[in-house]
Parts: C-alpha cells; sequence; structure tokens
C-alpha cells in the first residue's frame, strides 16, 4: 500500500452521481488519502442530474491505485461493452489492494472478469443479471468477500465507504467521518426496498423502468458471452 | 409555483458537496423539476474534496425560484459576510414558496435576515450559534417552520429532500424516489451523532474542529452585528 493511500473513484457519461459523492465524501474526510476521479479525458462528464463532473485524471495517467472504486447509473451499460474501461480495471486490479463498486457499478467489475466467484451485490433492481457476469449475488447493505467490496444501491455508498474505511484503517478513524457527516439517517418513510415499499409504489417503479431494465439485460448478456469466448480462448 | 417546478441550490467554495449532492439526486428523481446549481460565476467551484462543481447558472441571471436551498461547509463562514450573495437570498426569499438549507447552511438562511423567529437546525457543531442569527434551535433531522425547511449535518440533506418531496408533490413521489435510491441506511456504527459516538472519537473530532468553529463564531458575530444594525437602521 502506498503513503498516501490512493482511491480512483470511475466516473462516466450517465452515472448516478450519488453513488459516487457519498463515497467521496467519506474518504476525504480521512487523513492521508489521494484520491482520483477517473476517466478517458478531463472534460466535464454528464451525470443523470444537471450537474457535471470534472475528472481530476485520465485513465492513462492513472498511478497504480490501492483502492479502485465504480459507481453506477444507467452509464454503466456503455461500460459493459468498453474495452478501454474493462482493460483499465482489470490491470488495476491485478495489483489494487481493494476492488470495490457500489450500485450497478457491480456489473462492471464482473464484465472486467473481477467478480468470478466472489460474492457481491448491486442495486436490487439489477440483482438477477449479477450472477450472469460470474459474482455470487448476495443481499446484503455491503459485501466484502477477500478484498472485493461492494454496496448495493446509490445511497448505499455511504454505508459502503465507512465500511471500507474501517477495513483499511480502524474503526475510531470510520466513527470520526461518521461524526462529522453526522451520519444518523433518519428516513422520512420506510419506502428504500422493494420488501418495504407500499405495493403500488413498487408497481409504479418497475413499469417506469422497465426499458432500462430490458436494456440491462441485453448489455449484460454480450458482456458474459465475451467473458466466456474469452475464458474459451486460454 | 411555476412547472415545472424551479429548484436552486447554491453551490460555493469550500462547500462539504454531499450537503448538495444528497439533495440533488432526490430532487433530480422527481419528474418535472427544472434545477439549477447557483454561484456567481460559471467557473468550476472547488469544494471540500478534489471534486470541483460546474455550476449551470449565475445568481445574475438565475429566474426567480420555487425553492432555493443553501448547503453548508467550511466555506459558509465567507459567505455569512457576502452582500451579492445574501442580497440575492434575500430577493429569492421573498417569493420563493420554499426557503431551506442543509447542515450550516442554515447560517446563512440566518444571515440573509431568512431565519428570524423560524425554528431550524443546522450541524451539531453549529447549533449553539445558530440562535444569534435569529432563528429558534431544533434538534430534530429535519425541522419544518412554515415555509422554511432545514436539515441537520450533511447526510441528513437526504432525508430533508425526501421530505421537502413528499410536502411539495405527494408521499408516494418522495417513497419512489427512496425506492429507486435505495435509501434503506445501514450505518457499520453508531457514531453519527455526539450523543453516540464513543467518548473518544467525540473528544478527538472536537479538537480537530476548535479553530474551525473559532472562525465560524466570529463569522456569525459579525453577521449578526450586522443585522442588528440593519434591523435599527429600519
Amino acid at each position: 500500500m502506498t503513503t498516501p493511500l490512493r482511491i480512483g473513484l470511475l466516473v462516466f457519461p450517465d452515472m448516478t452521481q450519488l453513488d459516487m459523492t457519498g463515497p467521496l465524501q467519506v474518504f476525504s474526510a480521512v487523513p492521508d488519502v489521494e484520491i482520483h476521479l477517473l476517466w478517458k479525458t478531463l472534460e466535464p462528464v454528464r451525470t443523470d442530474s444537471v450537474m457535471r463532473i470534472n475528472p481530476t485524471t485520465t485513465i492513462e495517467s492513472c498511478p497504480q491505485l490501492d483502492v479502485i472504486c465504480v459507481p453506477g447509473g444507467y452509464g454503466t451499460d456503455a461500460l459493459l461493452g468498453d474495452r478501454d474501461i474493462l482493460d483499465f480495471l482489470t490491470r488495476q486490479g491485478a495489483s489494487a489492494r481493494y476492488i470495490t463498486s457500489v450500485c450497478t457499478g457491480a456489473l462492471v467489475l464482473g464484465a472486467a472478469g473481477l467478480l468470478d466467484g466472489y460474492e457481491a451485490v448491486t442495486h436490487w433492481t439489477a440483482m438477477d443479471v449479477l450472477g450472469d457476469l460470474g459474482a455470487i449475488p448476495v443481499q446484503d447493505r455491503v459485501v466484502i468477500d477477500r478484498n472485493r467490496v461492494t454496496g448495493g444501491g446509490v445511497t448505499a455508498g455511504i454505508d459502503f465507504a465507512l465500511t471500507l474505511v474501517a477495513e483499511i484503517f480502524d474503526r475510531a478513524t470510520a466513527e470520526g467521518v461518521q461524526l462529522r457527516l453526522e451520519y444518523v439517517p433518519h428516513p422520512p418513510f420506510d419506502a428504500g426496498s422493494p420488501h418495504t415499499a407500499p405495493p403500488e409504489v413498487l408497481a409504479g417503479y418497475q413499469a417506469r423502468i422497465g426499458p432500462a431494465k430490458r436494456r440491462r439485460a441485453e448489455a449484460v448478456s454480450r458482456a458474459a458471452a465475451r467473458l466466456a469466448a474469452a475464458a474459451s480462448d486460454q
């Protein structure tokens, strides 16, 4: 491990910004870390909100990372077939101390061949396809399997990052960050999971994301076929 | 209220980005909203992390907002004496449907004269000075007093935004957003409040923020004096 600890968070078009900005806030509160926001170029990257994110480092110029983290969002569909990004992750993953994701970022790790035989979690709407990329889906807020640490959907990124900080540094460091971020969550409703959301809310959301789920299933299917072809070539 | 609902989130140097990016993610998941990230210029704004945020709209060109939201961070000290920003908030506040803040953004609303006689909350480390700016400090995750809606520190922004969406639209809309963001928080530790953090974690954090607290107290004191002078001029 280098000192300071080098953390790289991927940013990409149509990402869900909170998947990244939650962990970023946690990591930024830890002393002795060096954080990179990574993309192919340094041009601002559009997200699923009006906020465009400025990468700090290109994947080409990125030093070896201690922690690589892939956030999620609809933009992951394109990454699942993006050779430059998948090669970058595979290369970094060979020496990184922790290989991590939030939300549907787990699918990208899977497409890069980095979750083969590892337990992992993703956004609840993507759990059904995670296994197609070699991972063993486990429904939990944060899943640790050896040096793979994956978080569930979007807001799970905060729980994920605090867990990772405790794992890498120590519990008191993570608790200090939690105190600073006043992380005593108190959701006004209990609708954050398909098991607790009112049936009509769940049905409405599922109807709205139907087309996106179909596009994702196709992207995962193509990525799985490429993984299988690569395996049979060896 | 305009259609779509116009929401403006202030961005400013040395802000705590999650104070803004949490609510931004919630608001972005609601149909029929128009979101502005506001600052004096459109140049990227540095935050307390490596991420620089691109404003979308200058305060000069900003249309009348339905919701104005001021996030927090160490950069609020400078805003407490920033005539351009305080005037902008006072002007927008005269007609906005909701005047809101996250974290120490409440101090900025107070310095703009917008919390006089209103119950409000801020980051737990700033509750002791909130009353100096005319607000009535109430310790809660989210505080609603007429059309003022304030959230506690940093991560409270997510609870704040879901609460506000339910208030403006309806509960089912907020629940749909909560489901999409998989907001079933599960902090790995119970250290998010000074009442639950281990004593040594609390003491360590308080020692680290001592200088910042003193700078904030001075900035609040100057803002309070200006408010008093302005009141006696009338």
